[in-house]
């Protein structure tokens, strides 16, 4: 492990960045502003000759263009992750497991982990951070979580956004904040990595209630008690799961990204709750919209993670029912007006 | 005074509205579905004669029919006021001093006052219920205020709706809330009186700033950390000027108040922002409206209060700059950008 960072030396931090979508080309990106060389792993060989000769990702912000001196693409994991300072993991969560299969403890001795990822392990019910020090040994104090509000179409567009980087570890929450500080992007460091985490993950099963009840034909005043109770929600199940006495859940990292969720019209999640508002089915919403929406597995294990903690948590409680028990979104959003004031 | 609640013994409860804008006709609507008795004053003789004729509203909320047997329409405001046991306010909060300008404490003895107003009385910077107390010497116990979250086109459209009801005597709170109640409006009792008519206040300021940067060319990104940090700068100034121990900020009547209108593409208050961010002057944005909206006047009398308390509010300061001191918006915002995270 370098003592002196990379950076204060001048010498480029390197860092694997593992996943090809929007946010993780977002956050390719933001880091090429600074003095880095990135190692971008995708799963497959044609995006990789694809960003080799065209510099930028063939599916995701694609007008987005990556400078070719600092980011090389890699088809093969074990390519990407050698010699690097930070692996930033940027894979949907319940792929995580089968992307990283092939990998030992060794892999990521010495280096620093970045969770870029907003779900649960869907099989173990854990936060991708929990579960990277359980399989492969990582300490906590080594790894940090990115939190919104960040749309990744407003990081290719360079529009002023904010980040909050968690980790136990401030010196490192620092460190990584400014690797992704620049021009368009604050970063600011916090100590709370799981209440970060947690609101990330629980923010997109929020997205997935407003749009249910966006597509039954609720209103942007029901919508807006809806947040303010999910606001409510996560406090308790914060205070209880993972209790801090400074959390400050009105900042950017926690409402904000709440917000910039439940309020996009774009949101995956927030989509594929409209569909179920309206009618679709769990199975046919899930193939319209071919691909995870991450708040689908995240409410299954919020709610497991709750039977043993038995936290009044109404609107995880409700959208559970609806995907998982069959329940009716129109009667079970009946139900659940009676719980929110 | 009447010891026990007319609606307690079914009799119906005779109750004045000043104003004739869409929320004065949206609570009308509400109330209507109860057992009351509306007496409605409106300044034009025109709308009144219109409202007797048609038995709708001939300006705001037209399709929405209240009943004659419950709703009668006055123009002198002396009629009106007559016999009620509640006088309902909901005339923008600039004009109240005028609207009210030949009415005794008489008038208002012995009845019970409710300010539907969000917005503060311009030339003494004072809260709406502050200045009834004030001049009128209205007892504060015998006044409520009403939050939303709730646009009044949507109660028009019955799309189910929460309000809050805010006042230190909060048997009041509960006893209005009850006639507030119907199939798609809950309405709830809160003690923090001054906490949800200020933080009513302070969300037009927010809504305006929200307008202002989305003019610049901001995106929803920059606009869910406006809103978060709002958040915390309402607390703060809160915390100050009426601390109270178990206000919680992420209910309804304050955070989702603040969202409905932060979000809403049809505030009177974002578009205003909206149109100093695209480069109307503060005059010419006026004109083109054509109406008040109440966060031009409420950022003035916010920001004379904390001069004297000295909060931390950059939001509020910055917008105060922009409308009353000519600060080019861009300049102004690029500094504000410094104080968020």
């Amino acid at each position: 492990m370098t003592e002196i960072p990379a950076f204060k030396k001048n010498l480029p931090t390197q860092i694997a960045v593992l996943g090809g979508g929007s946010w993780a080309t977002a956050i390719i990106k933001i880091l090429t502003e600074n003095n880095v060389k990135i190692k971008w792993w995708l799963r497959r060989k044609s995006d990789v000759d694809f960003i080799k000769k065209y510099n930028h990702n063939p599916s995701y912000l694609t007008d987005a263009p990556l400078n070719p001196r600092k980011v090389k693409a890699y088809y093969k994991m074990y390519d990407a992750l050698q010699g690097v300072d930070y692996v930033i993991l940027a894979v949907p969560a319940a792929f995580i497991p089968d992307a990283l299969k092939n990998l030992t403890r060794n892999h990521f001795a010495g280096k620093k982990v970045v969770s870029a990822i907003k779900g649960m392990i869907p099989e173990e019910n854990m936060l991708v951070t929990d579960w990277m020090e359980k399989v492969f040994g990582v300490p906590i104090t080594q790894m940090c979580v990115i939190a919104g509000p960040c749309h990744a179409e407003e990081v290719a567009q360079e529009k002023q956004s904010y980040l909050t980087i968690g980790s136990p570890n401030i010196q490192l929450a620092q460190e990584f904040s400014n690797l992704m500080t620049c021009r368009y992007i604050q970063a600011n460091p916090v100590a709370d990595l799981y209440g970060v985490e947690y609101c990330a993950v629980i923010k997109n099963i929020v997205a997935m209630a407003c749009g249910i009840t966006h597509g039954l034909g609720f209103g942007d005043n029901f919508q807006a008690v809806m947040v303010s109770n999910a606001m409510q929600e996560i406090k308790r199940f914060l205070d209880i799961v993972y209790p801090q006495v400074n959390r400050d859940l009105h900042s950017s990292g926690y409402l904000g990204d709440l917000l910039v969720t439940a309020y996009s019209q774009f949101s995956r999640n927030r989509t594929f709750g409209n569909m179920i508002g309206r009618g679709y089915s769990v199975k046919s919403a899930q193939i319209e919209m071919n691909m995870v929406a991450e708040g689908y597995y995240a409410v299954k294990s919020i709610y497991k993670i709750n039977e043993q903690h038995d936290v009044e948590m109404p609107i995880i409680d409700s959208v559970y029912r609806i995907l998982y028990e069959k329940a009716n979104p129109m009667a079970e959003i009946g139900v659940l007006k009676g719980f929110l004031k």
